[in-house]
C-alpha cells in the first residue's frame, strides 16, 4: 500500500466512479475508495479535497481550455461556429474517458446536490464564454445567446455520447448537434 | 392582525421580497416577513411551506402553462417558434410583476442554494418542453435542442427585462431574443 504507484489519481478516480455507480454516491466513503484503489486515505486527500471533487475536479481545466481556444479563434469564424469548435477541440480530452464519463453522468443524475453543482458549473462556463465573445466584439444579447447555445449543444452531444451504443466520437456528435440546432432555428 | 385581509398572499410575497432585497435571504425570518405584511406567521404558513417557497411557488404553474400552450399550438408552426410563442404567452402573467421579478432575480443571484434550485427548475422545465415536442413528433436531438434554446431565449430576455430601463415588455424581449438567436445560428 505504501509503495510508490504511478497514476494514483487515475486509480482513485476509477475506483470512486465504480463505487458511486455500484452503491450510490452518498453510500460510498473515502476509505472504501482508497481501499478499492489499493491506496491509503491519505493519498486520496493528496489528490482530492473530498469525494465530490473526484467528479468536479476537471471542470476548471475544461473551462480554461474552452476560453483560451475560443479567444484564439480567428475573428473571421462566426461566433456560433467558434464556440462549437472550442467544444470540439476540448472533446479530444474526453474521448478516451467515455466509460468514466458515463458513470459520472449517471452518478450526477441520481443525486440532486450533484446535479445542482453540475448546473452551476455549466452556467459559470456559459458566462465565461459570453464574456470571451464580448471581448471579441460580439454585442449582447448575441454573446449570451451564443454561449448558451454552445453549452446546450455540448450538453446534448455529451448525453448522447455516453448513452448511445454506436461508435461516433463526442466531436462528431457536437458537430451534429450544431447542425441540428442550425436546422431547428431555421424553422426546419 | 387577525381581521380578514384580501390578497394576504400578495402582501406576504411583497414583504418577503423587500426584506430579501434589503437584508439578504438568509438574514430574513418568517416572523419578520409576517410582521412587515401586517399578518401572522400562521397566515404565512397557510400560503407557503417556508421562505424559499415564496420564490419558487409559481414555477409549477408556469411550467404547466408553457406545456399546455405548446401542446395546443398547431403543428404547422415550426417547433422553435411554437416554444418561443409559449414563453411569450406565459410572459403576460409576469408583465405586471416586473419590480417583484427584479427583486426575485437579485435575491437568487446572491445566494448559491437559491441559484442551484432555480437552475434545476429551468432544467426540469426544459425536459418537460422536450417531452411535449417529442409528443408532437419532433425527433431527438431536435426536441431537446429546441427546448434548451427556448429556455435560453426566455432566461436572457428575462434578465434584460428586469435590468433594462427602457419600457419594452417581456414579450417583446422574448421575440427579440428569438430573432437574435436565429441570426446567431445563421452565422450572422
Amino acid at each position: 500500500m505504501s509503495r510508490w504507484e504511478p497514476d494514483a489519481r487515475g486509480r482513485l478516480e476509477r475506483a470512486a466512479l465504480e463505487l458511486y455507480s455500484e452503491r450510490g454516491f452518498e453510500q460510498t466513503t473515502v476509505a472504501e475508495i482508497a481501499a478499492r484503489a489499493g491506496l491509503t486515505e491519505r493519498t486520496f486527500f493528496r489528490h482530492f479535497a473530498d469525494k465530490r471533487e473526484v467528479l468536479f475536479g476537471g471542470a476548471g481545466q475544461l473551462q480554461d481550455l474552452l476560453v483560451s481556444t475560443l479567444a484564439s479563434t480567428p475573428d473571421s469564424v462566426a461566433p456560433i461556429d467558434a464556440v462549437a469548435a472550442a467544444f470540439e477541440a476540448a472533446s479530444v480530452l474526453l474521448e478516451e474517458r467515455r466509460a468514466y464519463s458515463g458513470m459520472r453522468q449517471a452518478t450526477i443524475a441520481a443525486n440532486l446536490d450533484l446535479l445542482e453543482r453540475e448546473l452551476v458549473k455549466l452556467a459559470t462556463l456559459s458566462a465565461a464564454l459570453a464574456g470571451t465573445l464580448r471581448e471579441r466584439g460580439v454585442a449582447e444579447p448575441a454573446a449570451s445567446l451564443t454561449a448558451e447555445a454552445g453549452v446546450s449543444i455540448f450538453k446534448i452531444a455529451f448525453g448522447r455520447w455516453v448513452s448511445e451504443t454506436n461508435q461516433r466520437t463526442l466531436g462528431q456528435l457536437i458537430r451534429e448537434s450544431l447542425d441540428e440546432l442550425k436546422a431547428v432555428t431555421a424553422g426546419r
